[in-house]
């Protein structure tokens, strides 16, 4: 094996020309609106337990100056990157690669905000390597081919951890051989298990945040020459043989460069328009439509029928039961009986239909135990997450819509105004509007000239006065 | 699977119930023993370049109050436990337990001597967190039964993240339910790729460090109520489910618990004798052997024979033009021809015959490149691991010596007395020899009544003075 043939080494260069001169203008504004997206989550994860136990474990091993969103300048670099992915990817409401199955910004965003501010880098350097970050861990996880998922391991920990890797090489000034080196290094630290699965663990939480804290170290241990191997991941024992087992044959590494610079791979990740598991938004949006379009009242709703994608019962309607009785926000973000019940009856599903009120609600849980699915025999699943509801009323009129395309995916995507309404329903659960105002205005214009990445991080880890909001 | 069977459950009942009174005095010796033997590496490593790499690398992420051995109290905990690591196994001449093919006291110390001096624990504290987090990973790492290797994972990191985390789930007082979860959350941060196998790279060095770095950072995490999955190593994608592939059917789960609390494994960890890998410590002796016996005159030498078990040829007999040239002193450390050219010439091997001027010896390398090897059929491999040197000389005469148990196996124990040199020997490398005889006082005075672990953290750290020893 040729070493300028080496995956490692076409990734390494790739990622260390990337300059934001190089970058094309919408890509730019692409990655400045899926910053502000995660941005807006980690203020809303906040209040969430889940951040309550990881800011406490963590602030035990010791303060230090890094910033934590919405938490001051409280944790060293790298607590600091664990702590905002939690923060950001801890209500799975993150963006969402779907050919790489990897929420992306998780992981590369903590590693960047930390690492860029700690460098005393400009805001263009920042988004560089955010962009550079975001389009190896991208690229890698659409090799596997979902053989991860079958295998047991979370590719946005696993791989994440490489895209952070050649972030931090960027921020760092690493030289190719190193930037190489670097990625045998952070094979070694790449992990990512999915067991919580089986029984609705935290652990997820912690996985983008941990491949920011992995390939974090794997950059700085290669800047002072430390030697990795480097073939990182066509190797004997390299990141997808060791990995994949016996999903390893169905791996095509040439997906990592494929118009590798010229296609934007960033163009291609999902903003979620509601904080809820992809398979459930089709569904969840036809209910909301029916409420909009005829306001039924539940009383003279004699049936409700969910058509779904048959590849998604077993993560979002079965069991049944369960799905139909959601204990915690967890159970809620993967039930369609829930969702289609929330969006007939509130309208919307938001933040709001996670707190524990909303799972009680009696109306809801009601009407969510009649909710009934079948297969939909015309999904264009899985390109689209299509969504059917249909109302058989007790009048006999029978109510329908269809979500032939999901909103957030690539064919439907966000637009620019929606991703701010969502930054800004999410940011002012915590920050008074003018504060999250602010923020968005130093997050879309980080890359303006002379715009410095420690005053970004300056006024995203500003702690908030509580705001009414 | 019930609760009470898990195998997280009966470990974190196991290692939080260990009390420095329960543990038997034997074992208790052998522990300090272990500790110190592992101490006088991370002395001798200090001037090697991977130590320098390493240090330098982590002190960029900013200063901590933790002790690093020899170097002060310089970096924060997981950073100190990381190089801590780094110094034990650097050199591969840290202690191996067979069955487990783990290196345990490099994860473990690092983790109960950085914890323990933070929580301010007395000295007997550190030796039952040291004890927990031994048995814990021997007996995991005998689970897979060579498992790991298969498939590409080092057990020395993958396998000592968990003992590492129930050895701080100890100091840091959790209770059965929280250091289950520990497990959980460790399953998410072991990592360990073999890759490093193929070009000689360091990554090998970071495994036991970073194992310690994963494990208390999920007790911590655990400590302060983050969830984690609870079937950690038999889940469906559980450590020995997800990591060994087609190999998972020849697991062994009952061998991490046979004998738990009586049966001692930290009794059978094999001390080294010799700076370089197992399989070339029995032609090694014999070599050395048959220089105290004859003191051969090389130009007398027509052919030098090697028996060695076939197990272990391709790892350290081939390519063979290769082990006849070491490049460096890991190729060095796994070649028969250089091990008896040196035991023959110089009647030793030890860390000097790692240095560059002793591997570019012309003698050495003229006697290296005639060493011949054979499959030996007598061999107890892997019970033991054999070795035979056969002279023919020019004067007809055939000189042989066999090595049939190799020095510091199990069957073979390195005695009090021989750790205490090679401790010596290894730490007045770095220190004065009235330094060293200090340290090795209070490793061994560790668990006197009253004893405090910062104050063993504080001599362990204290830099020397540079010393003729």
């Amino acid at each position: 094996m040729q070493a300028t043939g080496m995956l490692s080494h076409t990734l390494a260069r790739f990622a260390l020309d990337l300059r934001w001169e190089t970058i094309p203008e919408p890509v730019r504004r692409r990655a400045k609106l899926l910053m502000l997206d995660a941005i807006g989550i980690a203020y809303a994860s906040a209040a969430f337990p889940f951040a309550h136990s990881a800011r406490a474990a963590l602030a035990e091993f010791g303060a230090g100056a890094s910033p934590v969103i919405g938490h001051g300048r409280s944790l060293p670099p790298r607590d600091a990157m664990l702590l905002n992915g939690v923060l950001i990817h801890g209500l799975d409401y993150d963006d969402t690669h779907s050919a790489g199955i990897v929420h992306a910004t998780a992981s590369t965003l903590p590693c960047v905000l930390a690492l860029a501010d700690q460098r005393r880098a400009d805001g263009r350097s920042l988004l560089a390597a955010y962009v550079a970050g975001m389009e190896v861990t991208t690229r890698l996880g659409a090799v596997a081919k979902g053989g991860f998922h079958q295998v047991g391991f979370h590719p946005t920990g696993l791989i994440g951890t490489f895209g952070c890797t050649l972030a931090a090489a960027q921020l760092l000034g690493l030289d190719v051989a190193r930037a190489v080196m670097a990625q045998g290094i952070a094979l070694s630290m790449a992990s990512g298990s999915l067991e919580f699965l089986q029984d609705g663990a935290w652990t997820k939480r912690l996985h983008p945040g941990w491949a920011a804290v992995g390939g974090v170290t794997a950059a700085m241990l290669a800047k002072h020459d430390y030697l990795g191997p480097r073939a990182a991941y066509e190797g004997r024992f390299g990141l997808f043989p060791s990995h994949l087992g016996a999903e390893a044959d169905k791996a095509d590494l040439s997906l990592a460069t494929a118009g590798l610079g010229e296609l934007w791979e960033i163009e291609n990740v999902a903003v979620k328009p509601i904080p809820a598991c992809h398979f459930v938004h089709g569904s969840t949006d036809a209910a909301i439509a029916l409420r909009r379009a005829y306001a039924p009242d539940p009383q003279a709703i004699r049936r409700v029928l969910a058509l779904v994608p048959a590849g998604v019962v077993t993560t979002v309607c079965e069991p049944l039961a369960t799905k139909r009785a959601p204990q915690n926000s967890y159970d809620a973000q993967f039930s369609i009986p829930y969702a289609v019940a929330s969006g007939l009856l509130r309208g919307r599903f938001t933040l709001d239909e996670l707190d524990d009120a909303a799972l009680a609600d009696p109306a809801v849980r009601a009407l969510a135990a009649r909710v009934e699915y079948a297969p939909d025999p015309d999904t264009t699943f899985p390109r689209h997450y299509t969504g059917e509801v249909i109302l058989e009323m007790a009048d006999g009129r029978v109510l329908r819509h269809r979500e032939a395309i999901n909103r957030g995916c690539a064919d439907r995507p966000l637009s620019e105004a929606d991703i701010a309404e969502k930054y800004l329903a999410n940011a002012t659960r915590v920050l008074p509007r003018d504060h999250a105002l602010r923020v968005q205005e130093a997050v879309l214009d980080m890359d303006r000239a002379g715009a410095e990445s420690a005053a970004l991080a300056d006024i995203l880890a500003a702690v908030p006065r509580r705001a009414a909001a």
